[in-house]
């Protein structure tokens, strides 16, 4: 309890983890705010990690708070600059293990190119017996070059709808650690997105819309983009791309893929005229390779709905998840 | 924790609790990120509040999650703009609680001129019995206006030292009311320092460094002071405000008052030709009648110090707190 004191403790505590890691000039300077040069439109956004377990195949909570808040900016359209770090820890915590993960957020916010320019950490007794968790909030700034304009009301009928790989890996990896089971075709697909969201813009690609596929699964992103544009949207489950070993585990434990959460795959929607040229580049970008177009955005609709065709060539409107999905998967 | 899955409870509980209260064009668009103007110099700043009670007299966890980060960028001589904010529910917390919490935030934010742009909410169980209670995170974003330039490193031997008002208000209303202490004369002081620091900056006070006395106390402030500017400080006992509830607090539980952490008070350093001027621009600034000049910069030194002049007329050295203040006093 005595490092979350604010005196020298917390002092010794900063130093010794977080300064160490995170080391860059606006950091180092150790006020109570960080400046940092910016101009134009600013994109904000602000993500808490409650995952557990905090270390996972595939990845950690460290990388995960820096990935999330990168891939929500990157949705506005925003190139991510700067990310805060704000810590909560339970007492009990393991000084290594809180090094690890800050390691790995050192390393993340390295691939996605980003400073994390503010930090903040909070010690917490947990009464009723301590976990020796932490929680993490990243806040993230970004700034948005001229010209570029994407949300969910710029949808248009006849959009394209292009996911960005295999879903469900993350949520599934989260699970199996939870349940103990053993498998090792599952493993997180926590990663940031800037290479393949910065060439669909290097490349003049009209995206309309774009959004992560996190909590609440592929099922309630594509009824908020529904709703946002008041349009059907139109997708085939035989198109959506599924590993193996989630598809297994899925059905072992009857889970519906539309739910799955994800923390490295976004979904989009795209001018049709630029689908194919934009489904390459998507293939081509790390994390890419196992993209699809899933789908295209139907007519204008009074009551707007996400609707999945089946294998065997029915229907099913798919509505938002409403109650418990596995919590702490982010 | 069905409010936290991502999906359409999670949805109702953000438009039922925060939409409405944070009701502005930036958080109403619902993306991921929020899109703002900006311009210039920016400061960034991140600070997490686990305060326990999170009611309290004088205030409540809301109020100060947004005074917090408000008082953060004002240190670095910036305007605050936008906040973010992010949640962490424990499985039962009261929802009449949250709403009150969260309009006092929506009340906090008017009265220091800032923009709740962007947010989340998590839900966790709490293992080993559920508190019910939150954290609440909030990162902000504010911009520095050319010319402007403070910072522990720009003190000099000679500054004035001054403090905004009476200390240890904060501290001790957590304090008693963790310990079931009755005490009408005590209540907490945070409060957002907007108006005071405009003032002072816009009668071109030449202010060389300002922290908000939070976490750790003036002792641990000052220095800090100390050690980034390399210099000795000096400062009076008899000149440190203190209200008589707060000292009798202190002297019956033996809390040294040095140590004691508040939410609405700065210390700052000022050329000392401007001291007067400013002494008595910060007395008639709200949240400020108490303030005083409680000591001077003294030479540089190798191994800086603060020196506190006792009332009897000898000298102590004040160290940082080391050690365990009294935890979750924000």
């Amino acid at each position: 309890m005595e490092q979350g004191s604010g005196g020298a403790a917390t002092e010794d505590l900063i130093e010794e983890v977080f300064k160490n890691a995170f080391d860059n000039e606006y950091l180092n300077k150790m006020e109570d705010s960080s400046v940092v040069p910016g101009a134009g439109r600013l994109a904000l956004t602000t993500d808490s990690f409650v995952v557990r377990p905090v270390f996972y195949d595939g990845g950690d909570i460290g990388r995960l708070s820096v990935c999330g808040t990168v891939n929500d900016l990157l949705m506005s359209g925003a190139v991510p600059k700067y990310l805060t770090a704000g810590f909560v820890l339970e007492e009990g915590l393991d000084t290594e293990d809180l090094k690890r993960i800050v390691r790995s957020m050192k390393e993340t916010a390295a691939e996605a190119g980003v400073i994390i320019a503010a930090g903040d950490t909070k010690v917490v007794e947990c009464p009723g017996g301590s976990e020796g968790g932490l929680y993490i909030n990243t806040a993230g700034v970004g700034f948005i070059d001229e010209g570029i304009a994407v949300g969910a009301e710029k949808i248009m009928s006849g959009d394209k709808v292009i996911l960005s790989g295999n879903i469900g890996d993350h949520h599934a990896a989260i699970m199996k650690s939870r349940l103990n089971i053993k498998n090792d075709l599952i493993k997180s697909d926590n990663a940031p997105l800037n290479k393949m969201v910065r060439s669909l813009f290097e490349n003049g690609i009209r995206v309309h819309a774009m959004r992560d596929v996190t909590r609440g699964g592929l099922g309630t992103v594509l009824n908020e983009f529904a709703d946002a544009s008041r349009r059907d949207i139109h997708i085939s489950e035989k198109k959506i791309p599924v590993s193996d070993g989630v598809k297994s585990f899925c059905g072992l434990l009857g889970l519906d893929i539309m739910y799955m959460g994800n923390e490295g795959k976004m979904v989009f929607t795209v001018d049709p005229g630029d689908a194919d040229r934009a489904l390459s580049i998507v293939k081509s970008s790390e994390y890419g390779e196992n993209a699809a177009i899933i789908g295209e955005v139907g007519e204008a609709a009074e009551k707007s709905r996400l609707i999945l065709k089946t294998p065997v060539g029915g229907e099913r409107v798919v509505s938002r998840l409403y109650g418990e999905g596995l919590p702490r998967i982010c």
